[in-house]
């Protein structure tokens, strides 16, 4: 994995987050997965070690939670 | 302000976040305030927003809180 993945919720948080990551990061280096809307994801974010969202997984695995939108057990 | 600033207190959970957002961000693009050596800086990280470090500071002036290391009341 060569690009970060950016989970979030559509939440109000999370779309401050996203502006600014988005702004600092080139948008070829990062993938942007909407969990609200790909359910399906949110098993491969909590594997990554996901907790909340809005949140960053690097290509080493690091996980950076960014302030705190909304816990990944709300979006079940 | 045109650069973002990175704050932290030498915490494990800060070195790992600043090593990530390092690899994420020009260097030119960041300053790094270390606040348990820079204790007169903690008053400006408050006024931005700062709650807890590891924190970036945007040129915008939103404030990413990233992962938890220590509350900024803790570094007073």
């Amino acid at each position: 994995m060569t690009q970060s993945i950016f989970y979030h919720a559509g939440c109000p948080v999370c779309i401050s987050a996203e502006e600014a990551i988005l702004e600092l990061i080139s948008s070829d280096k990062i993938a942007v997965v909407h969990l609200g809307n790909a359910k399906e994801k949110i098993a491969e974010a909590e594997t990554a070690g996901v907790k909340s969202v809005p949140a960053l997984v690097l290509p080493n695995g690091n996980v950076l939670h960014i302030n705190f939108g909304a816990s990944i057990e709300d979006l079940k």
